[in-house]
């Protein structure tokens, strides 16, 4: 009898775990079992290291997280900022780069400047555009990545601390970036100047050049797209395949989802402006893009490369081993992240021109001595 | 009582399906749970109609398949080869293509050619080495995606019809290759010729050109990467996170690795001449390299495009949302198959050399019927 018993129960819960989900199944949605994962072995010590020293994710508390209140969103933009701009400030030291507040047409940027700026970059400026879920890094938190560009291209980059939500939803931080491009169009020429960002920042950044296309401004000489959220929307393989996969970016439900939606804030979530990929990438610009087969956007970044692609746009794919979500910032000392920057820069030095500009290179003051007499024969 | 027992069963199951496993967890080894994965989104209508109908892979008994004598592998080889050899001439004759069976130096291809050549391709030839495992398709069943390169290209293929295991273990393969290609190197230049091939067949291609620099052999003016097999060893995250979601290889366990086993014979399982990207890519040929979201293969596609990069050869990396392991050839009739070989013709006309020859392209005959005198001033 006992025995019986248990087999019942044994049964039941049989049932419970086999019958009831398969019985809920959507046509082509498949129920991927569970399966183990070793660290990945072709990819540098730091990184190997770092992945063997993680437990398994648990996915569940990140993909139930959602705010009610501005003030919710507030206080957790203001949590992650507080170490992010520590970061930012020691990077910056470490690396021997200069971060200078300023504004440019009134939007409050930073100015972020290497100690030697390479030969080749002297006339060309980096337009950074940071990530931070579009809720996450104003202020010097938002110049991370800005610090690593100008350390490893010794390029000067300036990067636009745009409005956010939930104050100030979309168009508010392509209005920014508008803003400021615009300004900084009337001293250089665009060929000149690359733009990107990583995350939430390639999103603005594609959706921005969407906006200049539309308003009939020239665009950037060469386009960087960091592990781009191109989608609000739950669309993407990766985004499903690699949830609990990507230790930096747990899940899309939660936190990204619902700040995307209060970013997008009138705007239908399948908008160009919002969600680039649905936009028209003919005339882009020459872009380089970056993900990794741990990454939860590695579908978002594959996508709108294939979408430069059919459009005839020079692109360039760079997909690592073992990286997920910004693991080239996150894991800034591997060597990875060296040879991310290092690819990066052989692109925008490619395709970046090198302009003519009126700009004297004689040294300052020699125009007065020398007077070249009208007489003379050339 | 009867409570308590189901309760003490319910206790004993939980132990036995948490506690057990996490006591045999290994150092980041992580323990992925069950997910779902809806079909893919951003795709064409042929490949979302094509994963929305299909149910749920079971990998559990491709995992676990083994063959223990050669007769075991013969009849699976053979068994594969027969649908195989069928499709490749039906998509011959529905896409004007001839396949011709012939030898060159002694070994066995088949030349296949399109109805009419490309302008551009005239004095090209794409020579190609058959996937299948290291065992499959041999004979006609090899030359599908010649097929498909010939009609979408309009470019002459020879394929090659190497040696195979159970009777012939590496290096009889890549001896092949090299007798073909020292063959083909006496009437036309490296650079006009591209080699390649997708899965098993681009296994063997790199260590081919591993071989041929170790010879001192000159090099194909550029090659094509499918989705490679490139390390024989259980090795790279695609093939841990993707198993069950590639529709097409089930898993690298079972047949992918004993036949890889089989296949390096007395070779080392990390020998470049049996797991290539082991081995050292300076020189290499501009290379072009295709694969997907959902492909076991996704991490030896990047691994070696890294390992290509990091030498500082040029390397395109395609990769399509929700292709699985040779899904460009399995889909041929999708946009993405059509989208993939117009890419790899592209960066073809782009790397390959248009040798002069001295092949007259004046009308046959015409120098019988025109003298010019001797003393003539030119």
């Amino acid at each position: 009898m006992k025995t019986k018993q248990i087999l019942t129960a044994i049964q039941i819960l049989i049932f419970a775990l086999v019958l009831v989900p398969s019985a809920l199944a959507q046509e082509g949605v498949w129920k991927l079992g569970p399966r183990t994962l070793p660290a990945s072995v072709d990819v540098s010590d730091v990184m190997r290291e770092t992945l063997l020293k993680l437990p398994t994710i648990d996915v569940s508390a990140a993909k139930g997280l959602v705010f009610r209140t501005d003030e919710e969103w507030e206080a957790w933009a203001k949590e992650g900022n507080v170490p992010s701009a520590a970061a930012a400030r020691a990077l910056a030291e470490a690396l021997s780069v200069t971060i200078q507040e300023d504004k440019i047409a009134g939007v409050n940027v930073h100015r972020v400047t290497p100690s030697a700026i390479d030969e080749d970059h002297q006339k060309h400026l980096f337009v950074y555009i940071h990530g931070g879920g579009w809720v996450r890094n104003a202020g010097i938190a938002g110049t991370i990545e800005p610090v690593l560009i100008a350390a490893h291209l010794k390029m000067s980059v300036v990067s636009i601390d745009y409005r956010m939500p939930p104050k100030h939803p979309a168009p508010a931080a392509t209005d920014d970036v508008i803003a400021v491009w615009k300004e900084l169009l009337k001293e250089r020429s665009p060929a000149s100047m690359a733009m990107g960002g990583t995350s939430g920042g390639a999103n603005i950044m594609l959706s921005s050049v969407h906006r200049f296309k539309d308003l009939g401004l020239p665009l950037p000489g060469a386009l960087y797209v960091g592990t781009p959220a191109v989608d609000i929307n739950m669309i993407g393989d990766s985004r499903f395949i690699n949830e609990g996969v990507d230790r930096n970016l747990l899940s899309w439900k939660g936190i990204p989802y619902n700040a995307g939606v209060m970013y997008a804030g009138e705007h239908d979530l399948k908008h160009p402006y919002v969600s680039p990929v649905y936009g028209d990438f003919s005339g882009f610009p020459p872009s380089y893009f970056i993900s990794g087969t741990r990454d939860l956007l590695l579908s978002d970044t594959v996508r709108v490369h294939r979408r430069l692609r059919r459009a005839g746009v020079e692109a360039d794919l760079h997909i690592y081993e073992g990286q997920s979500h910004g693991d080239y910032i996150a894991l800034w000392n591997a060597p990875e992240s060296a040879e991310h920057y290092a690819e990066l820069n052989a692109f925008l030095l490619e395709h970046l021109a090198m302009p003519l500009t009126p700009v004297s290179t004689l040294p300052a003051g020699v125009s007065k001595e020398i007077e070249i007499p009208k007489s003379v024969t050339y």
